[in-house]
């Protein structure tokens, strides 16, 4: 079941400049790592930039013309020079002393310096440069303008890395990172031309673009969005890795922002003419642009001043395009089809990468609003009910109309399962003319949650002609009831009792305990159901997972925890979780509705399960899983779904590759590992993974395996050992 | 200075039944602890509801029914029995069962209920009852009906206190709220009546009504009021307690939620006559209705049904009140007071009770948009600008038109006071015409922070003529270039660093450094200054400060500390400030706009400082300042305020007996206790505080005695050694 425990901020502010959708606001939300846009509020027309150079001819103390001037051609917001464009364009020179910072912030409002205009390194820095005079210098002054961005009210700095490896600038930005409270994102921008950063002297680097930027990340200690993104500079060359999906789709799990698209790519038939982008390059852009909050910004990079007619060419183009995309998204997301879809355009915006952590509906309670919300998936229902129609077919074959069938909801909730039971048997008696008597099915509704039991009373009373005995109960103690005679043994068991991946809400346990009480014609909807893995890439989710921990709250340190230890009393009458060392965050199973990911090979199935289980299988399991990654890439974890056969051709899936269309109940699990693991194309990696069970519950353990194309093997650790982090009380 | 880092959480989404200021998001706000409404969303029309009981005839079906004939009668929410009205209107019996809990969720909407309807506790329940069957029965029944209000969607349970003490339900609630999500609040009900609870016979209870609801919190660990709040019930009678301001504002101290009034209150002329309170009752409410966040309930106690005409008259006479006190308040806010105000007409809302850690102006350099807000402050600017007059007028006579007059700028921030001094000398070359030649001052502005000096340059060329001479670097080291003769001795010394505690962003430190370089006739603006303390009773800034501990984030690590210790790098790569046991939350100095606390005692002197110091006194400090408390109480901790004169009598005080009129600039200063101390009528409170200094900066240790009238002594433990916590940087 997908809904978790989550709090939305809303509200953000709108505010205007040529178009509706608020830059300031979109900035805003990226820092905060919140999507929060709400429907209403999305018009698809991203805000596209330019990037002020030293050929446009303006001054430090002239912002606001120069704003109004590019609004005039159409553009939302300017990247300039956070020292200004004198200091931005010295040529630097050994024992040379750079121009100061100055541009002056009474200029402009606060907020508005905030909406239109995002801050730019000084373009000759180079922390990194091989003059050991321009690097030193480079490394003072970098700092200057780091500080001076944080007294401007500006929320964005763009830089370029202009080496393969680039340590002492990686070094810096840590620190700030770390250490300062600092209050504008950093956007890292690499060229798509590998050309542009030249393997040194010294030999070999076969590494490509990406591998670049995530090294170089790595070195920042894959700091969060909030202060570190990535921008894409679309240069007219394009590496190879650009130009097939399968590898250029590795930039969906990065924190990808911005892309600036250099103007000598457009291609325009004449002055007046249509400007274009090449194929490839249109290509890249429409597959990378998944979300207004990426920021395109146009930049002319020759020195002479551009003609203010092909200026606003450039810009209309790409909105014309991101129009295109959003167009796609719009038919995609009607037809139920959700791949490559803007995020604006997806159900559940709020949810796109957000860790929820799985219900336990055995354990706790549901509560009504959760109910009504699960309620709402009329793809699921309509699936069950047409099961259950093929299963009532085929019971009253079995039967022979000898006696009553006897139908079980276990498990009902607020009664939904109920309803479609009802349905069906209406929908079965409407094409049965020909039998003696309408079929009447005896109905038994089986629920623990003695909250949801009011409500299937009120049901039973107001829809249901009080045609249903509830039975108010774990369904693990009805056999003791049907032994005593006190109800029959059932003839069809409905149950809905899975989880994102499958088993982990504890469907076996729950089905197998009235295996015992059961007809051995007795069918169970569902029949069967499979867990399925595959292997991801995702710094963003990595990142995430970072964030659950340490953050616990005084009030809160007795709330329920996710492993097997239970809050104890303390001395002073609060309440806490014990310690326990062991516990990592990296070792639960979250849900998630994925979109920062990349899949680096199809999903395998893990775990199976047969409905009734009358040969009394355990339902412990061990199973590894091989895959072979075929990319230069960066193992997160594992994306976890399911398949279920609920009976005859009656299927729910939300493995991708199969995805049941329109069923929204369930995102994908998440099955994160401790660390990041770079992997070299052609890498085995073994997934380990046990279904382990007690008497208070149950819980998964599993580690990986990699064997590189050289033969070494490398383990990973084994998590969630004894489910101290993870664990599914029974 | 009042500005410290905070995130606003705005957007509450509005629900409308009969007025415009929804119910369901002031809750929300009340749930959250978050001061949120914006100044566009304060209609000033309290939400009233009525407690519905058996006497009104109604079915625990026909919820819709009710709510809209309650709402035709002007009513905005009821509160109901979350069990029903059936199981609520039990009379409890040995051996007996209960009622079921039958109130259908189904027949609401889920927004609807959370809108609506409060919950309540069934009237019979007593966990504390001396009959140990009823005692024992509810204590099973209260859970099922806490776990039922889970499983709904209302935000607030109500329930009454029967006994002075009540254990076993304080045992239930307390392990409620720490191991359970609660997504409620519990509004715990006192009557204001203390012969409704009885002192049981064995013997003397001298605890007033107050102390009997702080022992219950006390037992309930303080819960904080987005779980555990209180109500008053308004009853006929009113104790000692509730007639003397002095006594009952310290329920401004506690998280006071509600209030419910009895019906047999109002006195009505005739049944069409109008309703009125007796002018005790309408006091108590108009002093204690603080906030529309406080719900009034409207509750008759009569078994009779209640008369449809007097129901709309009770909510029209309240309603009324309110809006009386809404008038009150917005006049008193124009004649800038803010004493007994709504906090909806405070200047800064969302900073009500709100911790922010004071600013560190002299290690930290400030931004641009803090150095805005502080400019908007036009009553300290003014007195400025007045001061300075004063000081030019002195200085011609003393330098007699000789020479020059050299005016120095410490710490000039973005140069508003430099406006001031330039109007000041305008104004007395206005009024000073029989001088030989204008004034003209020689002008000097000190400021450290580079980034402002940009912006001071700027003015310096755009609004000053370019008249004032600008040096970049910390008034620490302006002695050097004095002596060096590049610059002159000052005539006058302007600077505005002052703390909400006075010397807390280290003003002595600072003017001190150019002692050696003053002229025996320098002024110095200001002249000299004053903290204040007294002592403070807040339930609810204990708890907030309790929540700033154990939160760090795994991102924020590295974050600066308030105290000695620095980040420093791990071997990872990432940054961690070092592990400090020593280290508390409670050893810290805040800035507050206090509202939820009762000031305990006048405030007095703590350190006095002068400038110039030409003696070199140390800028050490220790003393301690005795309180006498002369009522039933809790010692939280200190307020803490100044006065500081400028010149002549030009005062700026923050201290609330003589504060400033208009003077937005400083909210308190927060100086907390570790814990709540209880305190008899007549303890004398002892208060110690040093001021210390080493080579890297300042900080305070305090501590505490308290007397009490049988002569025993008891001692707090010394708070913030060697800087640990607290830290001002040099």
């Amino acid at each position: 079941m997908i809904l978790g425990k989550k709090t939305r901020k809303a509200g953000l502010c709108n505010r205007h400049w040529n178009i509706n959708l608020s830059w300031s606001a979109v900035v805003q939300m990226c820092q905060e790592d919140e999507q929060v846009v709400q429907a209403s509020d999305v018009e698809i027309s991203a805000l596209v930039g330019w990037m002020a150079t030293n050929s446009d001819g303006i001054h430090d103390t002239d912002i606001v013309e120069y704003c109004s001037r590019l609004g005039a051609r159409n553009y939302n917001f300017m990247n300039y020079p956070i020292g200004g464009m004198k200091r931005s364009s010295w040529c630097p020179e050994k024992n040379g002393i750079p121009p100061p910072i100055d541009l002056p912030d009474l200029q402009l409002d606060v907020k508005l310096w905030g909406t239109y205009v995002i801050g730019r390194i000084s373009d000759w820095i180079d922390c990194d440069a091989n003059e050991s005079w321009l690097a030193d210098l480079s490394c003072i002054e970098i700092e200057k303008e780091l500080n001076y961005m944080t007294y401007m009210p500006l929320r964005v700095l763009t830089l370029e890395l202009k080496h393969r490896d680039s340590p002492k600038l990686a070094e810096i930005l840590t620190k700030w990172m770390w250490t300062r409270n600092m209050t504008y994102s950093v956007w890292v921008f690499l060229p798509t031309d590998e050309n542009l950063l030249p393997v040194t002297d010294c030999g070999q680097d076969i590494r490509d673009i990406w591998r670049i930027w995530a090294d170089f990340r790595s070195l920042c200690t894959n700091y969060p969005m909030q202060k570190l993104a990535v921008g894409l500079r679309l240069c007219p060359n394009l590496a190879d890795e650009f130009l097939e999906p399968r590898l250029y789709k590795r930039w969906h799990a990065e924190p990808l922002c911005s892309f600036c698209i250099e103007t000598s790519i457009f291609t325009s038939s004449g002055q007046y003419g249509k400007c274009t982008l090449p194929p490839a390059h249109y290509r890249l852009l429409m597959d990378l642009f998944v979300s207004v909050v990426q920021r395109p910004l146009i930049h002319c990079n020759s020195s002479e001043q551009v003609d203010e007619h092909l200026r606003l060419q450039y810009v209309n183009m790409i909105k014309q395009l991101i129009q295109e995309k959003a167009i796609q998204s719009k038919e995609a997301a009607l037809a139920g089809s959700d791949d490559n879809v803007l995020f604006e355009y997806l159900g559940h915006r709020e949810y796109v990468d957000t860790l929820q952590m799985p219900l336990q509906p055995l354990a706790d309670n549901l509560d009504s609003g959760t109910y009504a919300i699960f309620e709402e998936d009329s793809v699921k229902y309509d699936l069950y009910r047409e099961a259950i129609c093929y299963a009532i077919e085929d019971l009253v074959k079995i039967t022979g109309e000898e006696r009553n069938i006897a139908v079980y909801l276990l498990g009902a909730g607020r009664g939904p399962l109920m309803q479609m039971i009802i349905e069906a048997e209406e929908l079965f008696n409407a094409k049965s003319c020909n039998r003696r008597d309408l079929l009447k099915l005896e109905l038994y509704s089986v629920e623990k949650n003695a909250h949801a039991v009011v409500t299937l009373q009120f049901r039973n009373k107001h829809h249901w002609k009080d045609r249903v005995q509830i039975i108010e109960g774990d369904m693990r103690e009805l056999s003791e009831k049907v032994r005593a005679g006190q109800l029959p043994s059932p003839d069809l068991v409905v149950s809905e009792l899975l989880g994102s991946f499958g088993d982990n809400e504890l469907s076996p346990e729950c089905l197998d305990s009235i295996t015992d009480i059961l007809r051995s014609t007795t069918i169970s909807i569902p029949q069967q159901y499979t867990s399925y893995i595959a292997p991801i890439q995702s710094v963003r989710l990595h990142q995430k997972v970072l964030c659950c921990s340490g953050g616990t709250k005084y009030f809160e340190r007795g709330f329920p925890g996710r492993g097997r230890l239970e809050p104890v009393k303390l001395q002073d009458g609060t309440y806490a979780l014990p310690e326990c060392p062991e516990a990592s965050q990296f070792d639960e199973i979250y849900v998630v509705c994925m979109r920062s990911v990349c899949e680096l090979a199809k999903p395998k199935a893990v775990f199976n399960f047969e409905h009734p289980n009358f040969e009394r299988k355990s339902n412990a399991r061990s199973v590894c899983i091989q895959f072979t990654i075929d990319m230069q890439s960066e193992l997160m974890g594992f994306a976890g779904y399911f398949t279920a056969r609920l009976y005859r051709n009656c299927q729910l899936s939300i493995v991708p590759q199969t995805h049941t269309k329109g069923l929204v109940s369930w995102f994908p699990a998440l099955i994160p590992l401790r660390h990041l693991y770079r992997l070299q194309k052609g890498t085995e990696v073994i997934f380990h993974v046990e279904r382990k069970i007690d008497t208070r519950g149950v819980w998964y353990e599993w580690f990986c395996e990699f064997q590189n194309v050289d033969g070494k093997i490398k383990t990973t650790p084994l998590q969630n050992k004894d489910g101290m982090s993870y664990f599914m009380r029974l």
